[in-house]
């Protein structure tokens, strides 16, 4: 479970981005580890997620064997589950295997349309 | 054909996005190798693309001649018949030839707008 | 307190954007110190942001401990009661603390759709 | 006259993009040459334009005198003459003369806008 | 006063960007010199700004006392009066002063929506 | 041990640049991650490195805890003993913990000076 | 045998560098295709490397089974066969297999100390 | 006082280059912060600096009224006489103050020419 | 024949480089139009290249058939003939030509070793 | 006249290096502004400069009608006669004229060879 913190702006719609660029997992498939970056991008409702506590739930994947294209989708739902954001999209960058890159990109809720830069 | 596995997250709309930089074929005209990197943009229904046989797949076109606008094309088609994506794109970017580079650009079905990114 | 100049150009919308690479506070949760960029992006109404006032502002964070998520919710706040601009939003990218970026962007206003690039 | 070839995926409106990074010309005021690329951008009806054939149309601006702005204006009608495109954009970007840059998008037609990426 | 060329395409909305790295004026509050780069895109109506004029007015700059977030709605200002474009935007980016970078985007007129890039 | 093949070219002194950007290991310290890329440089004697073997080698690092400073170190040290290059070195760059990063170079042999570029 | 054209400056020691970035062989363990760039230079002693004729060589390794580290060492033996240049240097940097890449430098004859850039 | 571990490896000149991207200290003459990146490298001989403690001594720069000439060589001096390196070089760039940077390096003891890459 | 400008400083030896990224030729071969960024490098004696001599003596090769590799050469030996100077380097870099890029350099006269940077 | 300051470490060769990126002087020929960067390194003998009276210095270049390749050669000179350092380089990049780029860099002294980086 991924710890929070309380939300002092919670009258205001406003965008949290957190980047995680040291990501591993294991191949399901291979056996061999994946490696990837991780981009975490919420509009926090009443709570801010805690970074400690979020860079241990994605050490946790370490030694987890899971497809690339699953990853950004498990993240996304115990995010969801634990943080209750009004938006929420994760989107992991994952190193080329057999000479192919892989991206995914997934999200729930919907974005406020009010600002310059996303 | 394309070989493909199952999408344990259906009742989600995502994107996959696959990177494939190392691609081949012959140029029916001069006879000569074109190169170019293929970029593979799909939401899931049923199915994931597999890596491994879409890149022997792609690696197909090595000995085809075929003009360089008709490659994304047919990549499109099969990728249609063996996965049945909600949407997919396929965008090729040639290796300049005469002095000349080449992108083309085609896709299938309609794009849920509700991403921050693409 | 931040000062304002007069804005000589009040009947039309225009984007005013400052870019604040050298930003420091403190973590209140460990004590060390992060670091980041601001950058601020506002359409002015009768008033534009003195720059000197604006910069001894921002340093004055370099004692404060405070959330990364919080700064740019404050700095906001600031602008809006000493400068009511028509629109206003303020952009913190913060450097990596455990191996993880935080982005943060919150705005105030709605901005005019006319201009070609933001 | 530039040449075509036959569309093989007349159903599908897709892009395709041409650059042509080495372009030069003749200033009429000045007498010197002009250096610039230019990039095509087109959505094909029934013909493909025919690389070579596009190349020598575009060498033959070696010799003319012309103004920057007119380039990518007279490019894009003898394109929409000889191919009949559903939608086609022509961009110019000419490097410096007496410290400025010149850029110029001329365009017919509309453009379907069902794709992620242009 | 900047002098025009007939614009020999006056029936097509099209699209020119001027950019002129090398701008410099006077700060009036310390007296030092600013550096910036303008940025001018217009769709003209029946007159192109020709380049030499064009220059010329912004070099006459170099000894103006006026503040950076000033420059961009004074050249807009003079561009309309003096070539009457359908649109037209002026954007000033300026070097660090203090620690701060400005950048200031004023337009006028609206820009047709029918282009794939700007 | 790390596997190797026959070099082909033992009489003519040349450089193999191996670069591996996805190591991970454990920091003898904290009991967190350590993320790098290590690239090894050498002129091979009788024997070429197998990629795949030495790939496996340095996954190898995954659950070891151990110095940054000392992995460059003890790779060289496996590299000469199953190796036995004419002249190997191992470089490895660190991504930022605390707010700093670490690269750290070490070599074994002498190099011969008649190349262009290394 | 790649063909040669005369050397009309063979009093003078020069650099030609020949950029080669569409190279691709075939993997003799995997089966799988490779993909790099090489880069020739040499100092022309009697005669020009003909470029159409060097294209074809290597094209040539479209369909042949070598190692990596293999590929500079055979281009290098067959340009001093047919050239005989007073120094020559290959250099290949091939995409990552297994998540690792490989560059390899392979050079003949000794290179004048006489240019400020190589 | 910066703490430090043992090396494990001191039969070995190895490089290690420690990046310090957070650097703050206060200007003497305006009394403003000044902000830089420190680049340390050193060859070690008995020790190796601790990490934390090391960037703790840097953080202690932040109330400290010095000029930017003058930091790299306080550095320099703090780390020979707490790790006793075979050599060492201390390099300071500097955010520009005035419309100029500052770039400063200084150094202690010879450093060994036997490496590809410093 | 290329003018020149009287050196001021002939007691010192210094580096002047000159950069012309717009140069264009005809291949002999094909009758193509060639490409590429000619740089100079001189340490001048008792003349400077006048900079609008020189680009009309360059401008001459828009018409010439002349092989890549002999267009360093000749510019060259102009270059010593109507300046003279203590050293001088000409460097061409053309565009891709059936996927090969070219550069070439040739020099006369020795370069003085005293300067960081050249 | 540049002021200086009292150099607290006159027992160590090392490196200053000042970059001046805002550099602007004017064309004796043509009567047209010239824009470019300065850089200066130098070994600081009993002196180092003061930025804010270096950089009033440059500025005074401003109205001076002087040609590109002579502007290093007088600031060095007066580098000299107010600094004395052990060794002086400056560097100046200038903005394009007619096409054309210059890059002129003159030195005084000789520089100590005990450096990783300059």
């Amino acid at each position: 479970m991924i710890e929070t913190l309380e939300n002092r702006f919670p009258a205001r719609d406003y965008l949290v981005e957190l980047g995680a660029p040291e990501f591993t997992s294991i191949c399901p498939i291979t056996g061999a580890p994946d490696f990837g970056e991780l981009t975490i991008r919420y509009v926090p409702d009443e709570k801010l997620f805690e970074l400690k506590s979020l860079r241990d739930y994605l050490t946790s994947f370490r030694e987890r064997k899971i497809l690339q294209e699953e990853v950004p989708n498990e993240v996304l739902e115990q995010l969801v589950a634990d943080g209750a954001p009004r938006f929420v999209e994760v989107e992991g960058e994952f190193a080329a295997r057999g000479g192919m890159t892989t991206r995914v990109v997934a999200s729930s809720g919907t974005l406020p349309q009010s600002w310059i830069s996303d």
